[in-house]
């Protein structure tokens, strides 16, 4: 192919990228709003504007939109997150609030749901366990590198896992009520537990 | 009425009441297991060997079944913690495990469920939200009891209620995968942690 086709080829690639997270975005909405149950690859292709046949040349089957949407917005989290604190453990207790956000939101609801059915469901099962350990092992790196943990003293690794896991919990705290009245004192009494144990 | 009739309707009512419980019981195993797409009230008589009939007697809608259920094991499990423990704090680590333990197993599993359906379902959320309300509020006050907590003192009920959460954020990281192993240095570190803040 000579030059031309080239040129062309980009912005089809382009295309076919917005394409791509635009269905990404609508079903984790989709799944957020709906649960599983209303969470169709037909419900999501109309949601975001894209053709059924388009939207299952991205993704075959339903499986493979939803775990790659939840992966999809969790690395988004990840990324913006790590850019709130470019230089690291300045503020723990920021961090410890902004770890915790990304358990309140409509990504974590999402990513409930697929849990959920997941528990029921032996097709996505093991997608959903992988999906998971990964996104978990992803998370507790962050807190580490963000809250300047070090890992190698005794209990260190332990606090992390217990914050994230209470993180886990506060958000399904909040999945039918706004929470945040009671969360915000319990955060800040075990951010200041935690920076005892980190310094 | 005389005498025969008072003696003929308490094995009546004691059968009635064991109905009751084995519809009860079997709906939280139900939801447990298949979820809340998979739970009706005719599978829950068929699981009680109770007729459909006579399960309707009982629970005339399919949200008052499951929200009883939950409630009624949700009260076993309480009693159950409290007579484990019937001198208070003797082992505040003990109670910690005790108060996790509420989190993995199938009460949990059934009350996630429940809850996860709640959020997209109206006619279920006013009445989950209540319930959980009121099981969160009493399954605080066991703790406060069991680990000697002296909630006038600042940061104590916080440090119990982040416990909580972590206890309920442990349950859904325990529901694709058997997590006991990942689990129990978190709770033991955790367990530190709140000694040091309730001493």
């Amino acid at each position: 192919m000579g030059g031309v086709s080239t040129v062309e080829r980009v912005p089809k690639q382009d295309r076919s990228r917005a394409t791509r997270q635009r269905l990404l975005e609508a079903a984790v909405a989709c799944l957020a709003e709906h649960g599983w149950a209303g969470s169709t690859v037909s419900v999501v292709a109309e949601r975001a504007g894209v053709s059924r046949g388009a939207a299952q040349h991205h993704f075959p089957t339903r499986e493979d939109l939803f775990t790659a949407a939840v992966e999809y917005v969790a690395e988004e989290r990840s990324t913006a997150i790590r850019a709130l604190f470019p230089r690291g453990a300045a503020d723990r207790r920021a961090v410890v609030a902004a770890l915790v956000d990304l358990y309140t939101g409509p990504l974590f609801r999402a990513a409930l749901h697929l849990w959920v059915a997941a528990s029921n469901e032996d097709q996505l099962r093991p997608r959903v366990t992988e999906l998971e350990a990964r996104v978990g092992r992803e998370t507790h790196r962050i807190a580490v590198d963000l809250l300047g943990a070090d890992e190698s003293r005794p209990g260190v690794r332990e606090t992390v896992q217990g914050l994230l896991d209470m993180a886990r919990g506060l958000g399904l705290a909040n999945l039918l009520t706004d929470d945040a009245g009671r969360r915000q004192p319990v955060v800040a009494q075990w951010a200041a537990l935690l920076e005892q144990t980190l310094d």
